[in-house]
């Protein structure tokens, strides 16, 4: 029996997956910030291209990939499948467990999944640059990547605290020739606002995209690409769960529970939705649980209602769990998973029961991180890690109720640059922060109102 | 056509080549440091496994690999083969450019190949801890992986100036469970001379080489482990080419030309030597190049001699190309490519004609790892983009010669944790070093006198 489980490139799926032919409820429309009313293509097209915009809202269950997008795919995928044979072992369960590893690609995470299609489809429109924000970092070195492979300008504005803690990220990004701005900046009206009441504001994800969508906007070159959230990135991800199917069928199992970590919500629902779409046919009764820091409990804690995307308000509102556009959560090393809100296609279907969420803290998740990479050798990403947390969670109740479980879960990236946090974690000097229930409140009060 | 040509878990070679078995001259043998004779076993004994003291001499073709290493391999290998096909095409070249990248291994690099069956063959001699020395991390990264794959302590000294500027190195060696010294050291007798003269002192390779052997020779549950240079090293790396001839045999091409960087040597004869084994037979006729950096230059200016392996002269002579042991090279950025001397089988074959060597400035390689990664994706290591440098140069002469050669080049390691030295390279702050012929003069008048 093989460790990796591999697909050839021949096998690389040739269209991606949309869950809004089979989810039983779709979410509530984006409603424009200033209208309040559903918003249309044209309120879009300022920042996007029409293909991506079509693809946001289409309900046809198979989306073609072009093949200049797999080409591209091909440095990488299909990514393997890797059966964790010796974290088994150390676990002495009876469970076994799987992992999809998106760190191969060049990029080193999923995220490289959607931004190549994203360059892809903003070129063939005549776009010249695309603007966008980055938090840990990761989205903004696949989207410059991406944007390099089709000889296009990128423009990242990257939270200042994360640009000065994390200087490889952005040596990364200059590799592949984009501009890295530490935001907030002067270049923005969102960012001059921050500035002239905190000259000394670290940033945040929210300010960033508040900046990169006005980037875009004012530009007529250039357009806004967003690495989580909404439904065309998840679709893009689906190329996950796809290889994922066809690697379990060749391993001959099926996955009893399926797990992911969730920021933003764009790896785990790229895992997750071709499950799904068995579950929703009642060919399959797996369990789906989704992962997130307790510092910042988006699905496990927050409301589900409609609220902005940034902080200026400048997106539209999008129907979605939140912790409110102003939460501001502490500086867990989980960089990625900061956001205050989530994917609305996610959300729903953890309205609807289909996903569990679960919420750990950060010093049991890199105490996961460790034994993983001491059993597997990988050392993963902290945002990935708490998936790990769960599967091993998992792993345990299956050895304690004596069943051969199949767990699956994504790692979605590798922790090259986040070792900065293992020596903490090591060093000790790491915290678990669990947010206040009365500061929640104070952040779900600001909530914009709609009718 | 692919881009990657894979391998299946059950096409690992289950045998690594001794190339001993067919070379036309074997180099001089090793001689013991103080009675000048050659060593035989029993004075290798305090420090290596019977197991790995057999595969340095032994004339066997081929020295199976044992079942339990093949399971630590399969989490990585068989590794990919890439057609270059993005380069070929922004050089515009009618060559035809594959890479074999060992960066997908978990220690980032080749070395984890050796790594895994030295922590083996010492964990069944009984031994519990292995001593070793680390310059730019790669090799500390994969012994303290392997070394805790087999439930073994690791003590890695490594040299100060690297313990500070590559902190991540450190941390990835600790989260493997090793403890991580920063050499000199007050440990050893030989670091506290270091130390007496020079409190200071930034360290040497040389000088962790001798800290490391003291270590070993002088703790009875303790053995040495190096990671270059001896023949059973450079065996147990020929793993990467006979897979690489296999997936070439896929693709149905066979090199024109065989590249590979050069520090002591492990990667490259890893790749050329079961090329070389058809060459001998007569079968083909590659070209092999051996690339090294100009500041660095040992088998370029070197000479071919009996030299030590580390500064304080505790290891046997070995007969090699070397700068002098007491060579102490400039802070250049492929800090694995530092070391004065090289692999004796390597330098026999290039005395003997059958591999040339060919010398590059940091700016150079600095520039065509920047150019490859564009094109492929993947940022390389400093030291393989000695072997990208060399490979760009071979294609933009083919394309010059309108030949359509087949260059194959060993991608060793990515460049994840040297990112420091791209940004150096990025803001123009890299310099060229050539070793002035009046200091090679003084460090080779210093050779230790051998009748």
């Amino acid at each position: 029996m093989e460790t990796k489980i591999l697909l050839t490139e021949k096998e690389l799926p040739t269209a991606w997956y949309n869950i809004q032919a089979d989810m039983p409820n779709l979410p509530k429309p984006p409603l424009h910030p200033a209208t309040k009313r559903p918003v249309g293509p044209e309120d879009l097209a300022p920042i996007f291209p029409l293909e991506l915009i079509k693809q946001e809202v289409t309900r046809e269950r198979w989306v073609p990939i072009p093949e200049e997008v797999l080409a591209i795919y091909r440095l990488w995928r299909p990514s393997p499948l890797f059966r964790a044979r010796r974290l088994e072992q150390v676990l002495q369960t009876p469970a076994r467990i799987y992992y999809k590893y998106e760190g191969v690609s060049p990029a080193g995470s999923h995220k490289l999944n959607t931004a190549v299609p994203q360059a892809y489809f903003n070129k063939q429109a005549g776009i010249k640059r695309l603007a966008t924000e980055t938090g840990a970092g990761q989205w903004g070195s696949a989207l410059s990547m991406a944007c390099n492979f089709f000889g296009m300008e990128c423009t990242v504005y990257m939270v200042k605290v994360s640009y000065h803690q994390k200087p490889y990220r952005r040596i990364l990004m200059q590799v592949f020739g984009a501009e890295v701005l530490a935001s907030p900046t002067d270049r923005t009206q969102s960012g001059r606002a921050i500035l002239s009441q905190d000259p000394d504001s670290p940033g945040s994800l929210g300010i960033a995209i508040s900046e990169a969508v006005e980037d875009a906007a004012t530009h007529g070159d250039t357009n806004y690409s967003l690495g989580s959230v909404l439904n065309h990135v998840l679709l893009h991800q689906t190329v996950i769960g796809l290889e994922a199917k066809a690697q379990m069928e060749k391993a001959g199992d099926y996955p009893d529970v399926v797990i992911g970590c969730v920021g933003g919500g764009s790896n785990y629902p790229g895992l997750a939705f071709p499950f799904l779409q068995d579950r929703f046919a009642g060919k399959a009764q797996s369990r789906f649980i989704a992962v997130e820091p307790s510092a910042c409990p988006t699905l496990t804690r927050g409301l589900h209602t409609y609220d902005f995307g940034d902080v200026a308000g400048l997106t539209p509102l999008l129907y979605m769990y939140t912790l409110g556009k102003d939460f501001m959560p502490p500086a867990i090393h989980a960089g990625g998973l900061r956001y205050h809100g989530d994917a609305p296609l996610l959300c729903q279907l953890v309205a609807d029961g289909f996903i569990e969420a679960r919420a750990y803290g950060q010093r049991q998740v890199f105490e996961a991180a460790v034994q993983f990479a001491q059993a597997e050798g990988i050392v993963p990403a902290p945002e990935s890690a708490h998936a790990i947390k769960c599967a091993i969670d998992e792993a345990l109740a299956a050895r304690e109720a004596g069943e051969a479980r199949v767990i699956l879960f994504n790692l979605s990236g590798h922790g090259h640059f986040d070792l900065a946090a293992y020596d903490a974690y090591l060093a000790g000097e790491l915290q678990d922060y669990a947010l206040p229930e009365e500061e929640l409140q104070r952040s779900l009060a600001r909530l914009p109102k709609v009718e």
